[in-house]
C-alpha cells in the first residue's frame, strides 16, 4: 500500500529515502536532495513484510474492522452518574491503586507516577506522610492494576483510589460503562506528579464537596448528558477533545450550572467556582467516553483494529481488537513540546497516561484540525494540524459521522487505527499530551505532540492470527 | 487602488468587465467568458473619482485613520452593571422606545420592527392589546429615537424600552458607556417581530427575574468582565460573534454561573437554566462592546473610517469618524440567506437590525474565518469564510490586535472599514445576519449574508470634506 513518488528533474535532483544523514553528502551546487519521511514496511522484517501482504485486504479482517469500527460509532456515552471510587472499583476496597498504561509494579514506575501514588495513599490515610507512604509501597503492601482493566480511564500518572469521585458514563444501547476520576484543573496537580498541601487540599476538597455536589446535579437531570453531542459541539468550537478541552468544559459546564446551583448546601456554588476556571474540566469525560465506544469496538475476531493504547510513562502498551487482552509492550517515548519557561527536554519524563484513549477514538492528534488554537500551546502551525488530521485517515479503517472537522469541510474525524496500515506505511499515530517533570513532585513543564510506538505495531502485527482463506 | 487582471490567451478568451449578461453572447466553442466582480469606482461617476483620487493617500487623513483605528484598539469594555433602562436612558422615561438603524418614524417602519414597538408598548403597559397598542403608535403618541443616537444598540428590530434590563458596558480608560438590552434566545423574539404569549411572558420574567439577579450577579464580581477578553477566546473557538456566539455564550455563562448562583431569590438560578439554552445570549455584549470601541473612534477630524451602520428593516445608514453625525442612508438590501423549512426569499424582510455594529468593529463578515461552522446556518464552504476575511482586510485601515483569527495563522481581524477604499475597489464589506420575516408577528425565517451598502459609501465619500493639502 506504500507509494514513493521519485521526482528527477533538472538540476539533479536525488530522493532520499530513510535516515537524514544520508543525504548531506549529495548536498552542495546543482544539487538538490529531498528527505522523504518514508521508512521500509514492517521495519525491513522480511517474513513479517510477507505476513502483511497475506493481511491486507484480506475479506474476514475486512469485514472484522467493518464491525469493530460500526460498534464504535453506535456508542452513546451518557453521563449517568458520579459516585465514590469504591462503589464502581470494587476492586480498590482491598488497598489497591489503578494507574495509567499498562501493568508497571512500584519498583519500575517512574517519579511522577510514584508522587502520585504517594499522594493518593495520603489521601486515603494509609500513611501520614510522604516518607511512610512511599515506604509502604515499597513494602509491597499496596497492590496496583491498569485503570484499563476495569474499564476506567486517568490522565497521566492516573492514579485512581477508593475515596476519588469518578464520573460513570453507560452506553445507551448496551448499557456498558466506562470510568474516570475529575480533573483537577491545570498547575500542580497529583496527575502530574506534583505533591503538597493544595494539591493535598484540592483532593479531599473533591472528595467531600465536588464529588457529592456534582453527584446530585447529574442525578437530577431529566435526561442524562450525552458526551458524544458535547464532543461533536467542541470539535466545532476548537477543541480536539484531549489537550484541548476549553469549549466541552464551557459547553458541559453550561449545562451543569443549573443543576449545580441547586446543589449549593452539598458544595455545588464551589463546584461551579472552581468549573469556571478549568479548561481541562472535560479531559477526564472526553476520556471515560472515549473508552466506553474503544472497548464496544473490542474483542471482534480477525479485526486488526486498535482498541487500546495507554501509557504508564516506562512503557507503553496496545490492545488490537482481534487479539484480545494481551498488551503490545514498547518503552514509552519522548515528547516533542513546548516547555514552561525554565524547563527543558532534559526535565521531561517520557510519555504518560491513559489519556491516548482519545486518538483511539478518532479524537486528539486524529482530530487536530478542529484545533488550530492549540498550535500555541503543542507547538507548530495550523496548517500542520490539518495535514496531520489527513495523514491520521491514511492509516483508519473509517472516519466517525457525528464528530466532524470544520477545516475539512465537516468530514468525520479519521477513527479506528488499523494495525496493517501502520505497519506497512511508516505512519505512527499522532498524540497531543502534556508533559510531566521526570521527578516526584513537580507536575507538568510543558504540552506537545508525540506518536503512538511503532514498535507495538510492528509486535501485534508478528502476533496476529491470519484467518483461514476463503 | 484597483488592480485588473487581463487574461488573454488561445482559445479565445474574454474578461467580462461588469455585468453578468454582458458576457453571454460571446459564449460558445472556442470562446471562454470569464466574468469578473468588477465594477467601475465610484460607480463611474467621474466628478467623484476625481475627488477620490485627491484623497487616496492623503497624509492628514492617512494620520487621522491611525488615531481613529488606535482608538478603537484602546477600548476595554468592562461589563459594569445591569440597570433597568430608563435609569441609564433618561429618555424613555417620556414614552418613547429607541429602535434599531437610522431615524424612522412609525408610518414607515417595516413589519417586524411594527410588531416589536406593538410588544413594547404592551410591556410598558401602555396598552393591552395589540390592536390598542397599534393605534397609540399610529396615533403618534409614542416618540421614536435611534438606539445609536444614545450609544446604545439593540439587535434586529432593536426596539429598547424602559422597563428592560440593559448592559452597561464600560471603557475602563475613558469611563465611556455603551448599552444593550438582553438576549431573549432563539425561536420566537420580540427582535425578530414574534409576538405571542410566549413572547411577552419571557420579557416580563426578564424584567423581574433575570435583570435583577444578573445585575446582583455582576455587581458581586470582584473583577468586571473584560468582554474583549471573551471575544478573544471565542475567535479561538469558532465564533465570529455576531451570528456565531455558541463559545463566547458558554465562555461567559461559565464565568456568571458561580455569582448567579448566589442571587438565587433574586432569580440567579431560572437565569442559569436560562442562559444554558441560549446559545445567542453574547450577541448582545458583543454589540455593546463594539458600540463602545467603534464609538471611541468617532469623531476624528479627515478620517475617512467608517464607526457606525445600522438597519432599520427599510433603510441603512452610515456614519462616518470625520463627518459628525450624519447619517449617509440608501435603501435596506435584501440577505442572501438559507431559510427555515416552509420559507423563503418572497418572506425575508429587508436587512434590520444594529448588529452590524460588529463588522464595524471587525468581527461578524470580518472575522468570518474563525468560524467554519457558521456556513451551515449562513451558507457557503469554510474555504468561502477564509476568502471574505481575507478581502474584509482590503477596504480596512488596520487589524486587531488581541483579535485573532486562528486558520489564518492568528493575524488580527481586519478592523476599520475605510470609505476610500470601498468606495474605490467596489468590494462591499460582508455582513452575517439573521432574517426576520417581512409580516409584523411571525419572526425569524433564517440567516444568511448581506453586506454594506455600495451607496452609503458614495453618499459619505461625496460629503467628505477635502482636506487641505500639505
Amino acid at each position: 500500500m506504500s507509494t514513493l513518488t521519485e521526482m528527477f528533474t533538472d538540476p539533479v535532483r536525488v530522493v532520499n529515502v530513510g535516515l537524514e544523514e544520508f543525504a548531506l553528502p549529495l548536498q552542495g551546487p546543482g544539487a538538490e536532495a529531498v528527505t522523504l519521511d518514508w521508512r521500509p514496511p514492517v521495519q525491513g522484517d522480511e517474513e513479517l513484510g510477507r505476513k502483511l501482504a497475506r493481511l491486507v485486504a484480506h475479506p474476514a479482517i475486512e469485514a472484522a474492522n467493518h464491525e469493530a469500527l460500526e460498534r464504535i460509532l453506535a456508542a452513546q456515552p451518557l453521563l449517568v452518574d458520579v459516585r465514590p471510587a469504591r462503589e464502581v472499583l470494587p476492586v480498590l476496597a482491598d488497598r489497591v491503586l489503578l494507574h495509567a498504561g499498562p501493568p508497571i509494579e512500584w519498583e519500575r514506575m517512574c517519579g511522577p507516577m510514584r508522587a502520585a501514588v504517594i499522594g493518593a495513599a495520603m489521601l486515603e490515610e494509609w500513611a501520614d506522610t510522604p516518607e511512610r507512604a512511599e515506604a509502604l509501597a515499597a513494602s509491597g503492601e499496596i497492590g496496583f492494576a491498569p485503570c484499563h482493566s476495569y474499564d476506567a480511564v486517568g490522565p497521566m500518572a492516573g492514579i485512581i483510589s477508593a475515596s476519588q469521585p469518578v464520573l460513570v458514563v453507560e452506553d445507551a444501547s448496551t448499557g456498558a460503562r466506562a470510568y474516570s476520576n475529575l480533573n483537577e484543573g491545570r498547575g500542580r496537580c497529583l496527575r502530574y506528579g506534583a505533591l503538597g498541601d493544595d494539591v493535598m487540599e484540592r483532593l479531599r476538597w473533591m472528595g467531600t464537596r465536588l464529588g457529592p455536589s456534582l453527584q446530585a446535579a447529574v442525578r437530577s437531570m431529566r435526561d442524562p448528558i450525552n458526551l458524544k453531542s458535547v464532543i461533536a459541539q467542541a470539535l466545532q468550537m476548537g477543541d480536539e477533545c484531549h489537550s484541548r478541552n476549553n469549549a466541552a468544559s464551557a459547553v458541559l459546564g453550561r449545562q451543569l450550572a443549573a443543576p449545580l446551583a441547586r446543589q449549593a448546601e452539598l458544595g455545588g456554588i464551589e463546584a461551579l467556582d472552581f468549573l469556571s476556571g478549568n479548561d481541562y474540566w472535560f479531559l477526564n469525560f472526553s476520556m471515560a467516553a472515549s473508552k466506553l465506544a474503544t472497548r464496544a469496538g473490542h474483542g471482534v475476531e480477525h479485526s486488526t483494529v486498535v482498541t487500546a493504547y495507554a501509557r504508564n510513562g516506562v512503557e507503553v502498551g496496545m490492545q488490537v481488537s482481534g487479539e484480545g487482552d494481551e498488551w503490545f509492550i514498547a518503552p514509552a517515548p519522548v515528547i516533542d513540546g513546548l516547555y514552561f519557561p525554565g524547563y527543558g527536554p532534559q526535565d521531561a519524563n517520557p510519555d504518560i497516561g491513559d489519556s491516548a484513549v482519545a486518538e483511539v477514538h478518532g479524537l486528539g492528534g486524529f482530530a487536530l484540525a478542529a484545533a488550530p488554537a492549540i498550535v500555541g500551546f503543542v507547538g507548530g502551525t495550523p496548517a500542520d494540524a490539518i495535514r496531520i488530521s489527513e495523514e491520521m485517515a491514511t492509516i483508519t479503517v473509517g472516519r466517525h459521522r457525528e464528530l466532524q472537522l470544520p477545516a475539512l469541510n465537516f468530514v468525520g474525524s479519521p477513527l479506528g487505527i488499523d494495525i496493517r496500515a501502520v505497519a506497512d506505511s511508516g505512519v505512527e499515530p499522532t498524540i497531543t499530551t502534556g508533559i510531566s517533570h521526570r521527578e516526584p513532585g513537580i507536575g507538568q513543564i510543558g504540552a506537545g505532540i508525540t506518536h503512538l510506538s511503532m514498535d507495538c505495531f510492528i509486535g501485534a502485527l508478528r502476533a496476529f492470527p491470519v484467518p483461514p482463506e476463503g
